[in-house]
């Protein structure tokens, strides 16, 4: 499976309705931000207006304390930046840190440039002119340190390159970000709305970075690239301090609940965020097909046949079926 | 102004709040297909799937009646694909019948393309790689003929480049539109969900073409381009073939009715389609300012001091507002 949070698939292979399964093939949070459920109507019916757009980047400062000196903008989910950068960046070879987010090097590739796979952004090679660390990485959760990313974007400065940090998952550990390099070094920071608010289908994203590099993408991306609804779920939601709090102290609590689950099971954690956790076991891909069996859909990798990835269930009733399902 | 239906402008220079005013300054319906109230959670939280993107794909071919050998792809917005296909065409210069909507040609220029600016298609210059029309055109509802598209794409052709045909108000009038051209030349339809339907909030846009030329933007477009509530209300309203044959007898009637009271003071209608009128008059300027200080925003242009473009009120009462403006 190329991603998670598609049931298409597994409902082809194993049957059952979208409702029956319980799909832990994401790293999105199961207990969304609550959306009021009456938006005003002209969200959908208008043209967003740009002091919705207003409202909205200037919630995103304050939510990813973006510094002086450095811009934002928003996309319609941190995929449209993804495929964007490779064409706005200047020409020659990137190194993309991994096993890794499938998509950056699809990207890259896809605008003609050279990819090189690293195992870690120390192991960048010279003749790469920009890099892609995903921070904290998918699926593995490592963190690179900020001196490592500091040391690099200053050589990647020097020959015209770009480094690409793409912090899907840092808000569950705000002090990861390196939002702070943005304003002196060519450091483009993605951050991804829909994975910690729960809210994947709205499509909403953000580029931060050094105002020149932001004044070309959003040029690129062109006017009204978020719909209506997203400006205005979008600014609330980054705006709700205290559900952001709490959700990081709730995440961390249900990701141990989940490990207990898959260390009895025999797992052995490898690594991960709250929102998702690697776990290790010779017989990883045996037991994908028995959970699919039993409609629970969890991550597997084409690049390693020991290695399972879970998603959060919503609830104590869906971490129980998952603790009965691995036991039958 | 750049744009019609962003009242951010017209407050900060008239006052009052965004429901004070008559927006008339868009040719987006002001009576839209009605949306359910309750969308499924899982189309706020999920990330959409496969099958909900081919039954909105399904829905659109029906709708817009793609033929067979013609394939189709959605973007979050026309514009987004206004926006990525001066990336995607062979370079050279682009010829573009104007005057019409601005982004067409700060798209080219932004990706590196000449722009030669043309009044109609049948003065395409042999230098021009590609060619952009807006048919209907936007402000002046031209229809451009079938025969001279036809022509203008086979030459085209043999250069390798593309015919873009924004048929964003071809929803009125279904026969103008040049679908039936996909297989066999490189005619790159552009249609617009949020006009028509008057939900450009949601953000929803299509290219058709030949399957090889939309392979290539589905690819740049990536995965996900799409909002979950965009798939489902998109899907829905264009399945929905008895509102759109009634809602294009009634924008017929409203756009008499518009062009009663425009002529009733003084103007001359110069053009249009139903969703909007393009109406001639000596002091179009003084007009424009005159209704903006009673909260109705028109549209007025920086290359005609003696044209406004006016879209329709959303019932009687607006109507009876612009009159009585006019003649206050």
């Amino acid at each position: 499976m190329k991603h998670g949070g598609d049931l298409t698939d597994a409902i082809a292979r194993y049957g059952g309705a979208p409702g029956s399964w319980l799909d832990l093939s994401t790293g999105i949070n199961p207990r969304p931000w609550p959306i009021a459920h009456a938006l005003p109507d002209s969200a959908w019916q208008r043209l967003p207006s740009r002091a919705d757009t207003e409202a909205l980047l200037d919630a995103a400062r304050k939510a990813y304390s973006v510094p002086d000196g450095a811009d934002i903008a928003a996309a319609g989910g941190t995929q449209a930046l993804i495929q964007w950068l490779p064409y706005l960046a200047a020409p020659g070879p990137v190194a993309i840190v991994g096993p890794t987010y499938s998509e950056h090097a699809a990207a890259w590739r896809n605008a003609g440039h050279a990819v090189v796979a690293i195992d870690n952004l120390d192991a960048c090679p010279d003749r790469a002119v920009h890099a892609v660390v995903v921070n904290p990485n998918n699926p593995d959760g490592r963190v690179t340190d900020r001196a490592v990313l500091t040391r690099l974007a200053e050589r990647l400065k020097a020959c015209g390159g770009w480094l690409v940090v793409d912090e899907a998952f840092a808000d569950v550990d705000p002090a990861v970000s390196a939002v702070a390099l943005c304003p002196d070094l060519p450091v483009l920071i993605l951050r991804s709305f829909g994975k910690f608010y729960g809210l994947a289908g709205l499509r909403l994203g953000f580029a931060i970075g050094a105002p020149e590099i932001i004044t070309r993408i959003a040029a690129a991306l062109g006017p009204w690239p978020v719909s209506g609804p997203a400006l205005l779920i979008g600014a609330a939601a980054l705006g709700d301090q205290p559900w952001a709090d709490r959700t990081r102290r709730a995440l961390q609590q249900q990701a141990c609940a989940l490990d207990e689950v898959l260390v009895k099971a025999g797992f052995a954690i490898a690594g991960g965020t709250p929102l998702f956790r690697l776990a290790r076991h010779p017989q990883a891909l045996q037991l994908h097909a028995k959970l699919a069996k039993q409609q629970i859909w969890c991550r597997s990798f084409d690049w390693a046949d020991d290695l399972l990835r879970f998603g959060l269930p919503s609830d104590a009733a869906g971490l129980d079926r998952l603790a009965a399902a691995l036991r039958g």
